[in-house]
């Protein structure tokens, strides 16, 4: 393990340097965000022209710190930086968050070059320049200037765009999406997408990695280290710059090389890397994913009570490679005996929209504890005869009763006001629910195309 | 204009045979449904055990009616109902809605020919069966047994599924989506998609049809007729039974045949038709439509406070035919005077994230007041120097200001719950306001590409 990029993570003391005593000044957010988030080590605000900032004593400049500095975020304008990070070295400290900007962004690459030759001469690692900063739950270590409370989780978020980033840092808690870390990654100087995955790889607190990438400058590293982290945990990514129109845009971005497309989409899959084409299809899947067990065999059963959702569903899930065989005989036996005569008894299992509540999530739960079933994909209408509360409300205590899920279970809930807070339900018991039939389809084929490529690969080290 | 199609639409008065005294039952809720929704006209209940439901006078059967009956929903036992269909013919119904099953859907053809054959010969068009029945809020009709308030508004939907069409009926209320009609298909025994596009082609309260179709009986006709209305206004198809698992859901779901998908979907392209992959696309769109001016000409212009959201936007447009050319020059100087000076005034124009709310509004307005820019997509990160509330109110003001939109407007605003507020604010205005910035992306693609579609076919006329 890298002792930079592990002291990114968890250091016992961090600094800021430009830290400021006005409200909305990056330098005042970033040392807000520390304390309210509960960082529980040693906190130096460094400032030539504060004494005290937020309670906290200022020191007019690094070497002045009394103790050791593990981690060091730069918040000065970016002629400076290097000296900061020469000061840094002095302190023994081992990684910096470079917040700063106008390095090679604004094609200022020398300045770039610089700070990370004075990175390297004293062994500290880089996370930036151009950054928004980093979370690492774990750790209670929230030193951005993004949102203060993120829901802590399992889904660890890499971006390279800022505003985009902190934006989406906000959805996440909209969303109940939990993270484990969210690290902005800036022109990417010295710490790559391949040094925090082979952190996250390992990190026991993370079950999924999430990435917006706009290009990579070591394509083959960041897919060798990807090739073992996917066969422990799903990676997904969003690439951008996926057109020509759009690599241009990515240039004038973060004067990242877009590349070749088709490139990046077959290394991806060589490596098990899971590319998602919109950011809702990404963050769908990593809640999909941070919330159920792996898919390792077996049937997926679909059931439905809207025969039009069960096709739209059917659909999706093909289209993604995801074929549907008859359910098994026992759950047809089963459910046959309680459900209306002119249910349709196929691959989906249409309950028909005259069965009640209670009806639904009894077939729902017949398939799930049936041993042939590996996964329920349950498509639910609202309808007059039903309340989406009470279905998610009795599927909650179904799967808790069970002694929790033992393979995937994914929801959608179409209709009304009372789908909306059902769905809210669901989510917050972990059982991964979407107001779109083709929303939940695609997680459950992404979920369950995953789990055959790590048994694929598992079988393939074994054999 | 076909008398019985238009009866179903605007009829002087409805008959419900099969009317119920007990809330829950179907009987029951479709009168409730036209009461609460306000019909003006005449409403019969037809029952022959009660004397009166929910206030009104009920008759023992339909020829004991004192008045005349433009309009006969009929629930009551699939054997019976041909014979309710001769009383209609006798009190000279133009239309029946026969909300019953067990026809077709069931493998019961000959019940569903005698249907038909009765009804021809009384001269009645039938709506179903098998379905759950139809609202055109400009008549105050709400003639089903989903929910009783819909938004009224200029999106006429049109369902193969009962359950589903219910449940996406819920929705429109909650996203706010606006409805001249919702109307339930079912089996297609007499009218289907073509009459009710033929009238609703003309009808001047509706803007977009949007229609879940999983097969059509006469292919030939539909195009015809579509290729007509979509010279118009747009029409949105969702397609099931795009793969052949789907196909063979649909069969056992509705009995149609799916067909070839690539048929459908040249024949659409065709006809103008506007294909929608998934029902949240469908409805995206649907919204942009309805709220919208056509797009005529002139340059699209993105506008962004986020490098990464930028991208991919520009690489969905791109990805749907929309190709983007440098900002015109007059925008670009006007711009310049206060943006920041590493802002990109490409296209997208990044403002950069460090622009303020009043910056992110004017940037928008003066792309939008250019005389060369035809269509603007605004693209918004939450960051902590802007308040999402304040740009959509601004945004509301200053549109409203300048006389209302004369050209498409999209916005996407991404980020956590204020974002979500000032979403629904922009849609409240009728600019149509999205989540995620592939989705406005997506939306604006559609409208631009339809405007298009219009301008040549209407050149192909002229010239």
């Amino acid at each position: 393990m890298d002792e930079g990029v592990k002291a990114l993570f968890e250091p016992r003391s961090v600094a800021v340097v430009g830290a400021s005593r006005h409200p909305g000044k990056i330098g005042y957010e970033i040392l807000n965000n520390l304390i309210e988030y509960g960082f529980p080590g040693k906190i130096y605000p460094i400032n030539p022209k504060a004494e005290e900032i937020l309670g906290l004593k200022v020191y007019p400049r690094l070497s002045e710190v009394p103790g050791t500095v593990d981690l060091v975020v730069v918040s000065v304008p970016a002629r400076i930086v290097p000296d900061v990070i020469d000061e840094a070295g002095k302190v023994g400290a081992k990684a910096a968050v470079v917040i700063a900007s106008g390095f090679k962004e604004v094609g200022n690459e020398e300045l770039e070059e610089e700070l990370v030759k004075r990175a390297r001469k004293h062994g500290i690692r880089v996370l930036g320049p151009n950054v928004f900063g980093i979370v690492y739950a774990p750790s209670r270590l929230n030193a951005s200037f993004g949102p203060t409370h993120v829901i802590p989780g399992s889904v660890a978020f890499i971006t390279q765009s800022g505003a985009l980033g902190i934006a989406l840092m906000g959805m996440t808690i909209v969303e109940r999406i939990g993270v484990s870390a969210i690290i902005s990654i800036g022109n990417k100087a010295d710490i790559d997408d391949a040094d925090l995955l082979e952190y996250l790889g390992e990190d026991p607190r993370t079950r999924v990695i999430l990435i917006y990438m706009e290009g990579v400058r070591d394509g083959r590293r960041f897919m060798e280290v990807a090739k073992e982290v996917t066969k422990k945990k799903p990676v997904i990514v969003i690439k951008a710059g996926k057109t020509e129109a759009g690599a241009r845009a990515v240039a004038s971005h973060t004067g990242s090389l877009a590349g070749n497309v088709k490139i990046y989409s077959t290394a991806f899959r060589q490596a098990g890397v899971i590319e998602a084409m919109t950011v809702e299809e990404a963050f769908d899947w990593a809640r999909a994913f941070s919330y159920l067990p792996r898919y390792e065999d077996g049937k997926l059963v679909l059931v439905t009570n809207g025969g039009g959702a069960g096709v739209l569903s059917t659909d999706m899930l093909v289209s993604r490679g995801v074929r549907l065989s008859p359910p098994p005989k026992s759950l047809v036996e089963k459910v046959r005996e309680y459900l209306p005569s002119f249910a349709s008894l196929g691959n989906p299992i249409d309950v028909t929209g005259q069965i009640s509540s209670e009806g639904f999530v009894r077939a729902v739960m017949d398939a799930l504890n049936n041993d042939e079933v590996g996964a329920v994909l349950a498509i639910y209408c609202q309808t007059a005869v039903t309340d989406p509360m009470l279905i998610a409300s009795k599927l909650v205590e179904s799967v808790d009763l069970s002694g929790g899920l033992r393979k995937p279970l994914i929801v959608t809930m179409i209709g009304g006001e009372e789908t909306y807070w059902a769905i809210q339900r669901l989510n917050k018991a972990r059982i991964p629910a979407y107001p779109m039939p083709e929303r939940a389809a695609a997680a459950m084929a992404t979920v369950i195309n995953y789990g055959r490529y790590v048994s694929r690969v598992r079988n393939l080290r074994n054999g």
